[in-house]
């Protein structure tokens, strides 16, 4: 057997193990009694270390060298390279600073699970530290390793290819448009009633209308589910993907559209290249185009009133409420398109969202380059939030900068994926309308045509292409902001 | 570390590892949509492989030497034991059989979905003859590694201690009385009337129903849960014990019947002894004597008329049928204890099943000890048909010998452990009412001495007491079939 083809079997195997894990995930999250949480960490960690034995196997160094001397068609050169970066990812960190991260950012998030309710940002401060320093020490590592810069060799942990400079210059971008657009629709939407839901929306009746909306998303359902879960994610594997949600029985509209944007994700696992499946070169390209599937669905597709046009029916079909003028269409689409600044990163609607993740970006690029420390972040914090969405958080450490768990764990890096995903849901659907009538199969009903363009350009892409070659070659260009500013501008304004 | 300590290490990782395999396996029979079906048994079938490069380790052999001179604890000595049979029923086998037992069963299984609707009895013995055969070698290897006798061998699996002498002597007692029996309990049922159930039960109230009588039966929900699966059963693991069942809407007391066995199997995990967790010796004792306590609470608990007034409100008002009258405690009852023989063990009574399993012994034990072939069970299976039950099965293979799974994959040595369950059951019923007063506990409502005898003589004693030893110390004798005799006839006479 040729090397290339040992490798590929060795990375089927880790796949097929990280396939139970994420079914295993699920369930804990989903399923799980709170008694069987003790074992089940237990067993998931076993199965992380038989994992990561695997992946830091000695024999793979030598497999790969000669793998790369073999001849290899095209694609499996791709493929060799999607490989070798997931096998250099897992053995740049010695076995230490691994479990060391583990084992603080365990302490650090289950501390501040009780920290940030009462408010203590002094303590969470002592638990924070450490972890900044070791993902300090990590972005060290990566950047010796891979030549990138401190941030940016994070930052290539969910966006390959991406970097702190076009970022700055991003950002800085929709920093001289953001804040006046804000006051501008806030002023806008001053004018405009919103009729409040009123009474109780039974969650029963809120789950026929999720699983009726997947449907009209085309949401595979051989190879998939909906479930409820505290904090609602994507999760299980491309042959069998896992969505949640959790209901709120004063607004049915807060699930509705979570399960759209989980939708986004679960259909470009769905729809992730059969052929290159259990291999890296098969999986979704980075965090910020998986995100941008999830906001081209929410965003882009759903918060408009040819859509609340399908939805509206739907709603008071399944509610029992024909009459309820809180359910037409044109009340939905206000309730989905308001716009107003508020504390709170994951409740921030559309436009008010790029602010919240510009101000960590900044804080944790500087934080880890070293040029702040956490015992400034509060100050820098309230800074940030009253230049670009004018609130005050002074004080307010667990609304403000304590309010998020990706810090805690060591996630420095993450942020800006949410609102890349944005920009580039924006840019999607630009070029998509030059070659399909959006609005003619929103109001039809029948979707696939959207659908079809994604699954062609970005879907079926997998990890084939780089973030910027898969962005061109679906757009004509690589990311550019400048259609994010204008559909804000066009929905909003 | 001493080598005790090193296997016990080793076999919480493998235990672990069956956490991780009990959870997947659920979620593939009770949540996986179809399409997940080919990745998971992928990702299993890995999984298994890495469960079965460690189970026989060549080091181990090593270990379990060193071990069995180190100065030990009594506990722990009793743990080595039960570590050291784990380890051998894992290294008896050459993995080529082990392969191809899976192989050639998957097979049979396979075609057997197809074949037994289709009565195809020609071509379904093509495919369990190669079964059985592989089945002989297991038994000779296992007899040669064991000591004991072919199928001895083989029952030593699911019944360790028991052997084919006892079983013959005790199924020939019950062969003297069964018939007879069977016959005078239709007799006088014939003048008792059963009032038919009419209309339809709805599936989420039977739920509803099933989640209320499993709190009557202290079901822990903190470590378990009740889901829905095509074939019934009970998986997980002793922190989260997940059980199934399904509904027929025309007979909600099928579902509830089984919902009371599988809670009895579930609350014997629940109640196995946590300092052992993850340990052999802290396993269930046998498959008798899990059946035993899924029995227990079915058929010596549940199926007489005091539990039938604890089940009659409850059923009235979760179906909204105050004045139903086949939902009264004596209806009930009556419809929970019909006998009438039939071809199908899965639904044969109490008082028939031993039949049905009686016929499956005798020809699974000569099938192993070469005295017939696979070509002769149709007719052995009608002639014993005819002399236990009274029924004709000539030309009917799918209702007779292709009924059942058990054999298609090779599991012969199984059936008995349902037999014994019950007479395991019956005894510890018999010795339990000694000291604890069942009938004022069923109609208090309040059965906490019941399982408080259960706990402290069976479930608290894991796997620490041969089987025997446990049916000893908790009943005064080993195993007796009076016990169960005396129950049938007090029941049904």
């Amino acid at each position: 057997m040729s090397y290339y083809k040992k490798l590929e079997q060795h990375a089927r195997k880790l796949s097929r193990l990280d396939h139970l894990s994420a079914i295993c995930g699920w369930d804990q999250a989903a399923m799980m009694p709170s008694g069987g949480a003790e074992a089940r960490s237990e067993a998931m960690a076993e199965l992380a270390v038989i994992s990561h034995e695997l992946s830091t196997a000695p024999y793979l160094e030598e497999w790969f060298a000669s793998a790369e001397k073999e001849n290899l068609t095209d694609e499996q050169r791709v493929s060799l390279a999607a490989l070798k970066r997931q096998w250099m990812m897992h053995n740049i960190l010695p076995a230490e600073l691994v479990e060391q991260k583990s084992l603080l950012g365990s302490q650090c998030e289950h501390a501040w699970r009780t920290q940030r309710p009462a408010n203590d940002w002094e303590g969470f401060k002592k638990n924070l530290e450490p972890v900044v320093e070791l993902a300090r020490q990590e972005a060290a590592i990566r950047s010796k390793a891979t030549g990138l810069s401190l941030y940016d060799a994070l930052l290539d942990l969910y966006e390959p290819g991406m970097t702190t400079e076009v970022l700055d210059r991003i950002f800085a971008d929709v920093k001289t448009w953001l804040p006046q657009l804000i006051q501008d629709v806030q002023n806008k939407q001053q004018a405009e009633s919103i009729e409040p839901l009123t009474s109780t929306f039974p969650i029963e009746q809120q789950k026929a209308l999720s699983l009726n909306v997947m449907k009209l998303l085309n949401f595979d359902f051989d190879h998939g589910r909906l479930d409820i879960s505290t904090h609602p994610f994507c999760g299980g594997v491309p042959t069998d993907v896992r969505i949640t949600t959790r209901y709120d029985e004063a607004d049915f509209t807060s699930a509705l559209m979570g399960v759209i944007h989980e939708t986004g994700h679960a259909r470009y696992e769905q729809g992730l290249p059969k052929q290159w499946r259990d291999l890296p070169v098969g999986q979704a390209r980075s965090m910020g185009i998986h995100e941008s599937q999830s906001l081209f669905f929410e965003m882009q597709l759903s918060r408009n009133v040819d859509f609340a046009q399908q939805l509206a029916p739907l709603a008071q079909q399944t509610f029992g409420r024909g009459s309820d003028t809180a359910l037409t269409a044109e009340n939905i689409n206000a309730i989905n398109t308001r716009v107003k600044p508020g504390y709170i990163r994951v409740d921030a609607d559309e436009v008010t969202y790029p602010a919240h993740v510009i101000l960590r970006y900044e804080i944790e690029r500087d934080l880890i380059e070293r040029k702040i420390e956490v015992t400034d972040i509060p100050v820098i914090w309230d800074e940030k939030m009253q230049a670009y969405l004018g609130i005050d958080t002074k004080g307010n450490f667990k609304d403000g900068c304590m309010q998020d768990i990706h810090w805690t764990d060591g996630s420095f890096g993450y942020f800006p994926s949410y609102t890349l995903g944005a920009m580039y849901a924006a840019q999607f659907m630009a070029a998509m309308k030059q070659t399909v009538d959006v609005k003619s199969a929103i109001t039809s009903g029948d979707l696939s045509p959207v659908f079809a363009w994604l699954e062609a350009n970005v879907w079926s892409k997998g990890c084939t292409l780089s973030t910027d070659e898969l962005v061109k070659q679906a757009t004509g260009e690589t990311l550019n902001p400048k259609y994010f500013q204008a559909h804000l501008n066009s929905r909003y304004l």
